[in-house]
């Protein structure tokens, strides 16, 4: 269905591809109209100027999950600086009538100037943990709920997914395949989440480009379709490009595939991959048969509705390497991470010293915890995660704390201070994970070991 | 959570926004790289300038789904407008060795000039339908495999799962405000997706200026927490907007809300909004006590955690409108529609005469049906749907056919034929859908009546 490793391409892209490419268009009305009429309002009785804080946090993981990973914090950050208002968007909120002189004039001017702390990228997260926190006046921090949420879930939707695959795969290269079945744009954000947590490369072009994850493909059943015959067809892809590519040998029948792989392509035929039929089965054949031939190096990657626990299930066949679309790109089930922005805390009048107080809905099944956090993760002497401790504080002057914090200074007074390279997030979430003991990594149904709800507390 | 309908907005959302307005950058990128590959390998061996035809389709719709709602076409004839690569995608593309010198001069100059044909934006489709074709050079046409799929897939998912929604609803207002819970730009298209099939606004601000869909939103628990109390916050709320606004009642005690919603807004409020708790029993409840306090004529929307089986339960509840959020941006269980892109003609040789071939391939559990197909969509006397016509021809001049014709000619010969505007799609859908039997809208598991599979067929 999609290409497959090459490692040329691969290593090429790790070094060639300018990263964190953004588009420049305005991202400003990735909002919904309620955050502008409430600023409307909010301007209109002065709640807009005073000091507000609001969190990001998720009730609950996916059905069945023990941890989940955040991501997207790195796009976030560039959107934040694409978000401004034109003119064009100015005029289209007055003549649908959300927007009044007031509210115009405010919009026209606005550029974010507080401040944002957030887990990083690639930290894991478990129910309650306060995963970002905007502090800012009330008209500014509420006009970013949306593309806030809109980002962080999607993108940790994936990335808790792709992690369960990357332990399932356990260390076998992951190729992410997935752009042909979501939106054109959320392909290129699923391949950088899954790159972040330990997918190897991605068949994505634009994720290439934008943020520097290696690209790879080879070719598709078109292409052997396309020509006379199977033989026709594997000759032409390696006098393109070369013996070390990847044959796509299921089209018609994969024992004679192979055969006629290995008779186009030689015994130094990089891989073959294999699209259709059980994985298990077809790559133990196809391995026997490769060996028989000679073609002992040749490598066998499997592509087709692979899943984590597909993925675990083909941890003894002989496979070199997995390509996983649909399922990376739907989140296994879990398309959403289903975090929630709420405010927090607000002070009842304008400027900087008026204190604030820590508000809280009591809505039923939907209450949240009020006042600004400090996170840090309690480890135990084995180095492993015993305790998400959350301390609800009045202020963030922080004191020192047991355990790993978890929240750092992204954004101060509007600028942004926080942006890890893709290699250094890579980094974070492998040494967090190490954090995890075996039953947290059970791909089985189960509930999470940690929680971020304050003992006595959870709402 | 989000906001409500707000009448005055939303009818001015209608007239007032300019639609179908494209960001005019390159979506060249939103490709896979073995089309790249691909291209490379038949450019060099002589393929690429072979006829060819490639066909969309789906081998199953998701379980339990009795039919497919064909969304995003709009979407893409402007993206294939965009679709040329620039100088620096094409330096990008050598400098991970995917593209050669070749490919690159290709990639420079290309254009897309072939034909694409397909079902109507909004029309029904069922297993093995024939829901676009694209034709042309086998070169041209493999390098829009992505892109085509990534539209198709993503949107058919969302108007397939609105649509079930809209059943459901009965002809009560339907507003889609999950945004905050899927990609920012996937969050676009499905607010697009949703109002084709039959909803009636949406929160997304860029689908309004984008798309022309109706805007609407008013506030959220955030407002009313900004304020001393939920009293203060209504009549900021209310000065702000007016009495025809939305009040979210639901952040401290329903009833209270209630109560303080009509005493501060006066028996004339527009709505209240309800977000948590059972939404039956909380609509019955709010219905009588606005009743008891005269504010007969003020509505109420519920929002939070719908889907088309919780909205169709909310059958005989007081329930004026309902805001979708979640379940409608992750397709209620279906994120993509799974549609493929199927090589099912070539020409052996190049140049226009040379005849086209059928081709299919022969995958364990992936074969596919070749040849190219003309499909109508026969009636019974009564004007409903008795089967799915789908004929393999060798070749695209069609004879008379009975039963209504499914394809159209969206692009010839590069140029983009077909542009309905949002309102025509509707009507379309409309149509299409009262084509259907009772037992095809039930909204309980079962399977497509009709199918595209051409009888003893079926691969």
């Amino acid at each position: 269905m999609t290409g497959t490793i090459d490692r040329r391409a691969l290593d090429a892209g790790h070094t060639l591809v300018t990263p964190l490419t953004t588009t420049g268009a305005s991202t400003a009305l990735h909002t919904d109209a309620y955050e502008i009429t409430m600023l409307r309002a909010a301007l209109a009785d002065g709640t807009a100027a005073h000091r507000a804080t609001f969190e990001v946090f998720a009730r609950r993981l996916p059905a069945g999950r023990r941890y989940g990973v955040v991501a997207g914090l790195g796009r976030l950050t560039e959107a934040l600086q694409e978000f401004r208002f034109t003119a064009g968007q100015i005029a289209m909120l007055r003549a649908i009538g959300v927007a009044d002189d007031a509210t115009a004039a405010y919009l026209a001017e606005f550029a974010f100037t507080g401040n944002i702390d957030a887990y990083r990228e690639g930290e894991l997260y478990f129910p309650y943990s306060p995963v970002l926190t905007v502090s800012g006046t009330f008209g500014e921090c509420v006009l970013l709920e949306t593309l806030v949420l809109s980002i962080l879930n999607a993108d940790s939707a994936i990335a808790t997914a792709a992690a369960r695959m990357v332990t399932a795969a356990a260390g076998r290269p992951l190729i992410e395949m997935g752009s042909r079945r979501t939106h054109e744009e959320a392909a290129v954000a699923a391949a950088r989440a899954a790159y972040l947590v330990g997918f190897t490369a991605t068949s994505n072009l634009q994720a290439g480009l934008r943020h520097g994850v290696p690209v790879t493909g080879t070719s598709g059943h078109a292409f052997v379709l396309a020509h006379a015959d199977e033989r026709a067809g594997f000759a032409g892809q390696v006098a393109a490009l070369g013996t070390g590519t990847t044959l796509l040998v299921d089209t018609y029948d994969t024992g004679a595939g192979i055969r006629t792989a290995i008779d186009v392509a030689g015994t130094d035929l990089g891989a073959i991959r294999i699209d259709s039929g059980d994985p298990a089965i077809e790559a133990a054949r196809a391995r026997t048969l490769l060996d028989s031939l000679d073609a002992r190096g040749t490598r066998i990657t499997v592509t087709g509705d692979l899943d984590e626990h597909r993925i675990a299930a083909l941890a003894d066949a002989p496979v070199d390497a997995f390509g996983v679309g649909t399922r990376l790109v739907t989140g296994a089930g879990a398309p959403t991470a289903e975090m929630i922005y709420k405010l927090v805390a607000i002070a009842d009048a304008p400027g900087a010293d008026a204190p604030l107080r820590p508000v809280a809905k009591r809505s039923v099944g939907k209450a949240s915890i009020g006042g600004i956090k400090r996170a840090s993760r309690e480890l135990d002497d084995a180095g492993h995660a015993a305790r998400e401790r959350v301390v609800a504080t009045p202020d963030l002057i922080g004191r020192t704390r047991p355990g790993r914090l978890l929240q750092v200074s992204v954004v101060r007074h509007g600028t942004v201070l926080h942006s890890p390279t893709p290699e250094e997030v890579r980094a974070h979430h492998r040494r967090a994970k190490t954090e995890l003991l075996p039953r947290d990594l059970d791909l089985s149904p189960g509930t999470p070991r940690l929680t971020g709800a304050p003992a006595g507390r959870t709402p």
